[in-house]
């Protein structure tokens, strides 16, 4: 079903040092299926988020935010599947904090220390009974090596568990990253959001993990669409638990924040490209990169102009090498001070248009070759500047009608 | 095939004084069909227009914007279907031009007084021969009576000829409007652009016809979108032939510069509604009115934010009140201090939402009404303001995707 992916093995998933899983079935909506997820951290732990710019967020990320600005230690994830608490109201910010107070008690640690999260259906409130009795099933079930299962139990309507794992050396100390992911559409139907967790038990000070967060949702969630909807509970959270045993990484500027910078965008990015790969009915996996702009604001505005396009969406999904369609995109993205003659576009390999038009040397067969393959790479030169940016998107077809016209009928 | 339109007949579109209008079959890219119109204006005409924001706009709008800062009289316009003659670069330029030097000759008037039109196909240039034969053609055939056929003659992939008049009174004098438009898309898949023209034998001064037709555009063209996207060839041009007997008006402050602003823009609505009827692939037409906002500017913002959603889209395809989807369109439309627990949102007379969620007194049945409807009227008060603004809008269905994704192919 995903385009071109490889879904990862039990095997393939390693503990992180100080991060326990356990997953139960909780009957949120269905039964006989994994939808309630704890993770525990060990004491130190820290953690740090991006969350939904939707003004509609959910409880839970209002609470996730709350709690951030209040605690210097995160010692539990709880994350349900089935309701999203999204458009809830008051009643839903108590059933969330009601959520984490029972973690917490649970667990002997404080409330704000127990950050929630919630995904599924919109506008109905979380069964309180349930959700509270899934608590200890979950604690009963903690292990290290309960990432393949994590991954599975915060799925929707994924076709395809998300997670993969990563070991550097620091300063001779082995450090692990390990994450899973969930979403097969911006929003799903009814079953709202993306969720991201990424785990490590490097040793991280807490100015500069929101900074590495930040700068890794930049790199991968928020460098990927597929319909342009953003949803109300969108969510990626990092923590580092700080056992690696290396000395704790205090500055940006440091050639170890370097190397654990990479490694976590690494893993976002594949995590948030594994969604792309499992987006609502994709059949392509396609990545446009914006090259030569004046800022990374307009590669990027130019980058979404293009993914975002019905007209170019259903292109790719027919293999037809519309570059009128593209152009179009490119002209009306807002660069207001662009000017068409200067830039070009490639397909893949092959140069399709430059001085305004389609470039003399291009043959519709070459640009036909580039449409037919599963993954497919778009770039625009824009001869203005030295900055650029990527975006992975997928294409339209008649399953993304049928999943979303069909979901609730 | 259009939702609820009602086909205009010959006889309903009235002639303008001073305006003759002339078609071929000059066979620009298909046989058999109407693909050029001449529309002559008698001496003393006025013309106006607004044209499309697209950095990779065509040659001939470049070429009108510059003939309409050059000239106060504008005696004819030249629309050919079946090449766009867009993304053509320097020898577009010369080919739109050459097109209007052949009318201007014909007609022993000045280049700059010739508007010219084109739509179809991208990428690809005007077969000059063809065209140029065409204008005797449209000469011989000119006719005051001659809308019914115009109305068809710059059809594309519309499946409907869109056609309107207007009579009003004015000092006394007998004044007519009559227009046309095209378009099924934003973009057609390459058949690019809305086209819209509007005729009136008011006598209207030339610092106030440029009020008018953006006055006009704004209530009408400008706020209706089929799939976001915007064509390199839009163009809507609002001609004033002064023939109609009544003194010139002069001021926008005055009553009859309040009327006819008034029949000008209702034509107008009527013409752009039945692009959106005509929609590609549309089953419903749907009316999106955001109410009380702080600016005409951010109740726009969230009424495309939900007319542009696939995911709002395609739950009115499927007659789905999908609340969840609405609110979370509101919700990421960058209105960013906006508070959800203030807005109210209906489907038709139904309250559906408030208070950050699902209204207690709203029954799903209710939703399932009013979506099952041809026409939906989806509202929104934001209670922060004043302000208003009206989009329309049609769903998605899996025609748009046959439709875009089967044309070239």
């Amino acid at each position: 079903m995903a385009v071109n992916y490889k879904t990862p093995t039990a095997a393939s998933l390693l503990p992180v040092l100080g991060v326990m899983l356990g997953c139960a079935e909780a009957h949120i909506r269905k039964p006989n299926r994994k939808d309630m997820l704890l993770i525990t951290l060990e004491p130190g732990s820290r953690a740090a988020g991006v969350f939904t710019q939707n003004r509609f967020c959910a409880a839970p990320v209002t609470l996730c935010r709350h709690y951030l600005e209040y605690t210097m230690e995160t010692r539990a994830l709880i994350i349900n599947t089935g309701c999203a608490n999204a458009g809830t109201g008051d009643e839903g910010m108590l059933n969330a904090r009601a959520t984490t107070k029972a973690v917490a008690d649970a667990l002997a640690i404080k409330v704000q220390q127990v950050l929630p999260f919630s995904t599924g259906v919109i506008l109905e409130h979380l069964p309180m009974d349930r959700l509270l009795a899934g608590i200890p099933l979950c604690l009963a079930n903690l292990r290290e090596d309960g990432w393949f299962d994590a991954a599975h139990a915060i799925m929707t309507t994924d076709t395809v568990p998300k997670a993969i794992s990563k070991q550097i050396q620091i300063q001779g100390k082995t450090v692990t990253i390990t994450g899973i992911s969930k979403g097969a559409g911006m929003i799903q139907p009814n079953m709202a959001t993306m969720l991201g967790f990424i785990a490590t038990d490097a040793a991280v000070g807490p100015d500069v993990l929101q900074d590495m967060v930040r700068n890794a949702a930049d790199a991968s969630f928020n460098s990927i669409t597929i319909d342009g909807d953003t949803s109300t509970n969108d969510s990626f959270v990092l923590v580092a638990t700080g056992k690696a045993g290396h000395p704790q990484i205090n500055g940006e500027g440091t050639a170890e924040y370097g190397q654990l910078q990479l490694a976590v965008t690494d893993v976002a990015i594949q995590l948030a490209q594994a969604i792309v790969r499992d987006g609502e009915g994709a059949t392509k996996f396609i990545t446009i990169k914006v090259e030569g702009g004046k800022t990374y604001g307009e590669c990027m505005k130019i980058a979404k102009a293009i993914g975002h396009s019905p007209l170019v969406k259903t292109a790719f999904f027919a293999s037809d090498p519309n570059l009128g369609r593209i152009l179009a995109a490119i002209g009306y993205a807002g660069v207001n001070d662009l000017d068409p003659a200067l830039l070009k576009l490639y397909l893949g390999d092959v140069l399709v248009a430059e001085n305004g038009g389609r470039a003399v040397s291009y043959e519709e067969t070459d640009g036909v070759r580039v449409m037919k393959e599963a993954e497919i790479l778009v770039r625009v030169e824009l001869n203005r500047g030295r900055e650029r940016a990527t975006l992975w998107t997928c294409d339209f077809s008649y399953d993304y009608v049928k999943i979303n016209a069909d979901y609730r009928s």
